[in-house]
């Protein structure tokens, strides 16, 4: 979907004059609290931060460059004078605040999908289409964790030899279904292994030891479910290819932060191994770990606290004889590239 | 690989007329443990069982039948009088002792990949190609796990709407690579719990909570892994089907024994999911579990202990608009279906 190119963006005059005031919106979560440590980590330029969250966090604080902060309570008036709101809190709490916000001259980077498919809502991998963000209008959609690690590998090969077809299945770690599900794959997992009976609570099967189809809600008609529509729908729109097949199924696996992806790519003309491999090692946000003699590839451990997309097992794909179709695995970090980095560095490109 | 149909069988003559004497080669691993549960729980007709390994487990007994069988050390003599040798000592082992025996008239069902590309040797899984059988000369080869566990459900819709191309990408347990996997993942997944440092010891890489490409050796050339050319190869020789085209990603993931897969068929015509699980419920084998409003799909939970190969997530693949692209989740327990339960199946085929 091509943003209307139309209507200039409003955007907020303050941010290139001064050190912006900065907000966390779910600063408690799995995302939040990446955020506040990608924020400090990077040395974003802010003047103050400011962590809100729901009441159910009343009276806690969180670090930040070695003082605690404390966490208020969001509500309507909370994002007066924030130049900058990083929101993380769900898309209820997205579509509740950021609009208002949004008109009163806050610049938010949303983390839900509340508004991604918005036309006038730019959908932004900082390495993959960083000319999207020119038409905000004060909001800019932070996309599906899956669709960023899957996109900056698959844009720097789109530009040089368009995609025709994705196929993949993904291996997806606790942490997408927040901080609760990291802690009951590890609950689940010590009472597994001390042979004590667990109860799922936050997510609907056992998760010790086993793997689920995605949590997100199944269309009764396609039976596609909501993460797969979305990874769909999402690549799409970053790639600027509205016509772009994707056939995905999405995995929850005992991982706890880190996604994997195995992905056949079918490609207008044929491309190998090699000349991919060279395409990746040139292209932004990208570590390729290939070695076939050692049997080393990208795996969640190693993309785990890491801001770059991993990429490797980059082969000819055997069922495709054209030699148009490569296959290959790649794995990055949920809550960092995945989720709170990437909404971090559009935050960077803001200040210009 | 068509089966040389120009020379006779040569049987065990003894079966048909008396209940035969069996044996387990490599009966204290992981699959040998599931043999000899597996001719228990089915009441397999037998004269006596005989459980050989290696010399590792001189002086071991295990249970079978409310007796304690001693374990004997495996050599060129101890076969003799055994009418059928059910062999999971690995390919090393089958080498050696299988073709001597199989002169000698014992009837082998081997479970490593020795002798599976053999054309005189059959690669069965009863509910797909029995008629292989018959043009057995003593060795019948029992195919790899996830050949098996992918082959169920592929034939029955294959007979009625050729396969022209898989896509698939593994979700394999530790139990494929041993008993001594199975317990590394469980004690290292321990120590990441504790903080406790763990260093692997039998597979290559940390296993708790991660994955990692599947630690069968890498063709330099190709790129595939012996795990995937395995399977390639196997499903092209059980579903007599030579240029059947498969591309797979083989994974392994921490999960104790079920291997589950996501599958992409293309079909030579349009299938609707709906006509596919038709053919699935008819199937023998196969259990569905497709419930889109519970999201309740196969899992690796429901899989262990089961016989059946459990089929669900039936779904037109988003990526082919043709209609003729199916996609599906598979799982089964890889030591029973997936080994030694389908070797058992073999083997009271057998007796006719």
């Amino acid at each position: 979907m091509p943003l209307d190119q139309d209507t200039p963006p409003i955007r907020s005059a303050a941010l290139a004059a001064r050190t912006p005031v900065v907000a966390v919106v779910g600063a408690t979560g799995a995302v939040g609290i990446e955020l506040i440590a990608s924020l400090e980590s990077r040395g974003f330029p802010l003047s103050s931060l400011r962590l809100l969250a729901s009441p159910r966090s009343a009276g806690r604080s969180l670090p930040f460059r070695g003082q605690d902060l404390p966490i208020e309570i969001m509500d309507e008036t909370s994002l007066a004078g924030v130049d900058i709101a990083l929101f993380s809190a769900g898309s209820a709490a997205s579509k509740r605040f950021a609009p208002d916000a949004a008109a009163a001259g806050t610049i938010i980077v949303d983390n839900s999908s509340a508004f991604r498919m918005d036309p006038h809502v730019p959908l932004v991998v900082p390495e993959v289409n960083p000319e999207a963000l020119a038409a905000h209008r004060n909001i800019i959609a932070n996309p599906n964790c899956v669709a960023i690690i899957a996109a900056v590998p698959l844009a720097p090969l789109h530009a040089v030899n368009p995609i025709r077809r994705i196929t993949a299945a993904t291996y997806q770690a606790a942490s997408g279904a927040g901080a609760a599900a990291m802690e009951e794959l590890r609950a689940s997992t010590e009472a597994y292994l001390a042979g004590r009976p667990f109860e799922p609570r936050v997510l609907a099967h056992p998760y010790a030891f086993n793997l689920f189809s995605h949590d997100a809600a199944v269309d009764p008609l396609t039976g596609d479910n909501g993460e797969e529509t979305k990874v769909v729908m999402e690549l799409r729109k970053i790639l600027s290819t509205p016509d772009l097949r994707v056939g995905i199924t999405c995995v929850r696996v005992p991982v706890l932060r880190a996604h994997t992806i195995a992905m056949t790519v079918e490609f207008d003309r044929p491309l190998s191994p090699d000349a991919a491999r060279e395409i990746l090692g040139a292209a932004p946000g990208i570590r390729t770990i290939d070695d076939r003699a050692a049997n080393r590839f990208p795996m969640p451990r190693d993309a785990t606290g890491q801001g770059d997309v991993l990429v490797g097992r980059l082969r000819e794909d055997s069922s495709d004889p054209s030699g148009r179709s490569l296959s290959m695995l790649v794995a990055g970090d949920q809550l960092l590239k995945g989720a709170a980095l990437n909404a971090v560095q559009i935050a960077e490109m803001l200040l210009g």
